[in-house]
């Protein structure tokens, strides 16, 4: 049997009951090597790899399943930019008739969306803005439907060394729609969600405009940028889209 | 202290180790009155109200929250069409400072993903389809937007006794979409995710069309739909959406 298993962000407190249950219960967990540490403590038998080595996981996980119980490890959860599609991928290239199961976790942007306030309370969008998968042009597209239609606007993977002109591009798009709309529009940054070191700043495009190195600096592969909606308010230091109750009651 | 929780679907292999561990130190949970079997099982003092009674809902979590420790429970996660929101505006609004904090939790499109396999692998756009609170020509515009984009759609609150106009139009723009595309979408149908009844359907938009009587007596309320983009595939009867893996490396 092989579960594919989402843990959020890592530490203990956000594994839900069954994810826990899983972990204790296999014989073998495979995961990505910068994630060992959140595993350690089931004390299994443990395989890793290294970044960009997801096939060579995938294959081993699905080989070994065959004999016994492994979990495969994705941090958030396992289906939203993790291992699931590509398990089922190989599966089926591999001839692999082991049996899948999906365990939910919680992702970056619901974490994110919790330390900000509550930007994702109405209609959003999710963007990777890593291109080494996904051709730039598709990437920019959906930055620009995603803002067309005025949804709150998730972006993963905004920014790495090597990876900054998709960032770019789309800051542009974001500055191209707020001329447009004539609005500023909030941002959330929060920086190592859920796990040591995190970082939440409110802000606006104007500002991150005004001070791109300085952002740039801070922002990295482990963070997540909310971009807000025309609705979306400051509101108690928080950042938080209304669902619509107050205009509907007239309070 | 308020604390805003996101319970998941409601079932215990879904709470978080930090959603149990609030449960278990407040004085008091307050919550709609379905959810009162989630929540029984921490022997608290409970305080529920009907549907269309959050303000009165979220007032009294405040005021209570003045002067003890108070859990406002929310299914899935609390700042995705939760809660949250309103606890902030409230706050604000009533001139209440109490601290709060979020909790968050699995939301529906995290499990529905699961179960349906993994369509939420690639960019994805939530747009919830009732008019209570948001003007239909805002919803449809962002389903709109959202197949222009290419996005995997997922789709809350599709369908109720009393709303069917925001779906059937959807579905409309769906098939125009189709046939503009020359392709056929994929849907994964979720009838309570999570919870008692679970039931799972992947089709096509083709089918749905053909057969919209029927669906329209399954899909309800509890039901998520998950609209594939022009990328997502059956494999191993699981709807999955790659990530581009097995082209990049040519597998």
């Amino acid at each position: 049997m092989l579960y594919v298993v989402g843990i959020g962000p890592g530490g203990e407190r956000y594994f839900t009951r069954e994810a826990e249950e899983v972990l204790k219960s296999v014989d073998l967990i495979v995961c990505y090597r910068g994630y060992r540490k959140y595993i350690e403590r089931f004390k299994k038998e443990v395989y890793t790899t290294g970044m960009k080595k997801e096939i060579e996981r995938v294959r081993y996980a699905l080989k070994e399943a065959e004999r016994r119980d492994v979990a495969l490890v994705s941090s958030g959860d396992a289906t939203i930019y993790g291992m699931a599609s590509l398990v089922y991928e190989l599966a089926v290239k591999d001839g692999c008739r082991v049996p899948i199961k999906v365990v939910s976790g919680i992702t970056a942007a619901s974490i994110s969306s919790g330390l900000l306030g509550a930007p994702l309370n109405h209609d959003f969008a999710v963007v990777s803005l890593s291109d080494l998968l996904t051709p730039i042009e598709v990437i920019l597209k959906r930055v620009r439907c995603a803002l067309e239609g005025d949804f709150v606007l998730v972006l993963y993977n905004p920014l790495s060394r090597s990876r900054k002109e998709p960032f770019l591009r789309t800051i542009d798009i974001i500055k191209e729609y707020r001329e447009k709309r004539g609005l500023d529009y909030i941002v959330g940054i929060v920086k190592n969600a859920g796990r040591e070191g995190e970082e939440c700043r409110i802000t606006t495009i104007r500002d991150i405009c005004d001070n791109l190195g300085e952002y740039m600096k801070f922002i990295d592969m482990n963070t997540t940028l909310i971009v807000g909606n025309s609705n979306t308010k400051i509101i108690c230091n928080k950042m938080v889209t209304p669902r619509g109750y107050l205009d509907k009651y007239k309070i």
